[in-house]
């Protein structure tokens, strides 16, 4: 096992009950053996449900599953096991997964399309649902509505440390709570971005609501995070709202505006869950926050912004802590977007390293030194052509990550 | 310095003389200390010339004068100077390269703008062009029709070992002949991928038949590799024919049919020379052809291919030895190109892996074992929809990319 990534929080976060939720986790030795690897959600009755799942060709069976499963709205339980992503897997790899879901249906006399499966871990072999089921009835005799940091545990595949963040809002007056885990280090790269993320609240939201929240935040934490590039088979982000909390008054629009205290709490929650990840990147050494201004779009500043994140040269460099910003210049090039060559400014930690095109006359590579050593690097570019901007996020790319990759399988 | 690639050919290839060609090289002291960086080639007076560029938003300033060199389609002279790239100096940077022509052409009795100017290595440095320009006189001294190899080894950076390649064809039944030389090792993909290459030819062609002739193979061979997927700014393709070898009828036509022999070896030029930067690709241990049939279309198949070829969760698989399809699946779906999830198919090193969309029920993993501990690994997948194929060549992710490119400035 590869050791606690430098980048990790100091420790988890203190995760409250979310009225409506209970959660429970075993090992069921899909893969793993000496870890708990299943995870077994339950959700109150009428809880509402909203995802985003990979765009992927190749999308494994489960994310196949939610897909269809989201049409409802609805969830009653979500199961969550590590070790196979049962991607890959053709038509078998889709019966491992409506018989998982029909089994847990079972359990709490619910539908099956109101089961959410995700799978995390190798991808192309066969599926064996046996392990999984048999566990269900133990894993439901176990639930409990503190159990965050232990279904945070179990989720893991590569992850160094378990992801949970969470946050309260008020909508009308009374406070709800946002809980959610997420797990991810690898294979981490727009669109989608995380591998499994699932966010519970104890609000009460209509499924379109919830949905529409959750794909802006998605967009502005998910989707602006990347590690290597690779997108896999299984992201999947969910989210569930159960209600249960305190009895605010009925939300029925999209825009409304006593959610804005919502929003902000779930973008927050999704946001630190992203951050989380990249900071299990594989090998991660170091937090690169890249933000771009002076685009033509914002689409346009994400693209360039992802450009810069994603190159191996850029990378390389600062998990070498050396301020390279000609690799900078070259990302800002190959993106395609429009950019002003002789008008680009880079500031690297906050100092101005080039300016209209041109090394800054005043700039001395020395006076980046101490920010290039640190954990958290900070590449700030305009391009000179408008007023778009966008931020992502992303790590280094360390003899770690080569050490990881090569070598996951055995 | 990095040690010599693995994946090196044995040795550097015989190049005859070509009519009209003389090189030079010598140690000018552009940033490297005790090796050769700066060559001069003088091409006789009548030369064509073509070329293909970086597409990059950024592009250096030599790139910027060769686009408007071209424009006449003649070439007296080319200078290429190693060290740095001249990328990202503003105004100063063009003018050191206008000052650089102005300075070759002075010594040909020939126009500035028939001096092509190629120069690599670190971006965002001031160039300074006395010490190219002082050094002119002692190289055309020094010119030479045999400098082949020593011209090879002048323009490398980073590269291991010196990379040319040669080629006859006939034309009315008179041979031709057809030399290249290229460098780069890292920061090599499409569009272009090569950092540098030079091809010579003492053929007679209109430089509207060489640069239609160069642009297509440049697609079945420099555009047709990847190393890590960034794109240089400085990449640059040029083409000479002096058109003082034996005597052939006057070509006019773009598809003259007299053309095919010299068509076929010019692509093998660069085919030879393009597998050559990728089995110098920074830290490569093991050279990789992957080829996508089945797919919508040509363009289609080669953005699954590389989509493959740039993962690096598949380029770390194959540097630990590991035939990890299942990151080959995950690439195919991430390129966002029609691909049957249930129909793909995946042999590697001729083994069927995959059909079907499912593991083969034959494939035993072991039978991999000696290919995939090999130096040449063969990826093919059929992505079930089309008739589209493509191949594309790269390299494996190993610990030797992030020590040199952690350290490259240093």
């Amino acid at each position: 096992m590869p050791s606690l990534s430098p980048l990790a929080p100091a420790a988890f976060p203190a995760m409250p009950p979310i009225a409506g939720v209970r959660l429970a986790t075993c090992e069921a030795g899909v893969r793993y053996h000496g870890r708990t690897d299943l995870t077994l959600v339950e959700l109150a009755r009428g809880t509402t449900a909203a995802g985003v799942l990979t765009r992927s060709k190749t999308a494994a069976a489960p994310v196949d599953w939610c897909r269809a499963a989201l049409a409802d709205g609805l969830g009653r339980a979500l199961v969550v096991s590590a070790g196979n992503a049962n991607a890959f897997t053709g038509r078998a790899g889709d019966a491992a997964v409506r018989y998982t879901a029909q089994a847990t249906a079972a359990l709490f006399g619910a539908a099956p399309e109101d089961v959410f499966i995700a799978q995390t871990g190798v991808i192309g072999e066969p599926m064996d649902p046996d392990k999984i089921v048999q566990a269900l009835p133990g894993l439901r005799a176990a639930l409990d509505a503190g159990a965050w940091h232990q279904a945070a545990r179990a989720i893991m595949t590569t992850d160094t440390f378990a992801k949970g963040a969470s946050a309260t809002a008020k909508i009308d007056g009374h406070t709800v709570t946002i809980n959610g885990i997420a797990k991810g280090s690898g294979m981490i790269a727009p669109d989608m971005a995380t591998m499994l993320a699932f966010v519970f609240t104890d609000a009460r939201l209509p499924s379109a609501v919830l949905q529409n929240m959750l794909s802006r935040a998605n967009q502005h934490s998910f989707n602006a995070i990347t590690v290597d590039g690779d997108t896999s088979t299984s992201d999947t982000l969910l989210a569930f709202a159960t209600g249960r909390g305190p009895a605010h008054g009925p939300v029925t629009r999209l825009g409304d505006s006593r959610l804005k205290g919502f929003r902000k709490a779930l973008e927050a929650v999704l946001v630190d869950l992203a951050h989380q990840v990249v900071r299990d990147g594989e090998g991660a050494q170091k937090f690169i926050a890249v933000t771009v201004t002076g685009a033509t779009s914002r689409k346009a500043a994400r693209r360039i912004a992802l450009s810069i994140a994603n190159s191996p040269l850029v990378k390389t460099a600062i998990a070498g802590e050396d301020a390279n910003w000609g690799r900078i210049v070259m990302a800002v090039g190959k993106a395609g977007e429009k950019a002003d060559r002789d008008r680009l400014a880079i500031r690297i930690g906050g100092v101005v390293v080039a300016e209209d095109g041109v090394v800054h006359p005043d700039y001395v590579e020395a006076e980046l030194v101490p920010h290039m050593k640190g954990r958290d690097i900070v590449i700030e570019v305009d391009v000179g052509v408008g007023r778009g901007h966008a931020t992502v996020w992303t790590c280094d790319l360390t003899h770690g990550y080569i050490d990881i990759n090569a070598d996951y399988r055995s």
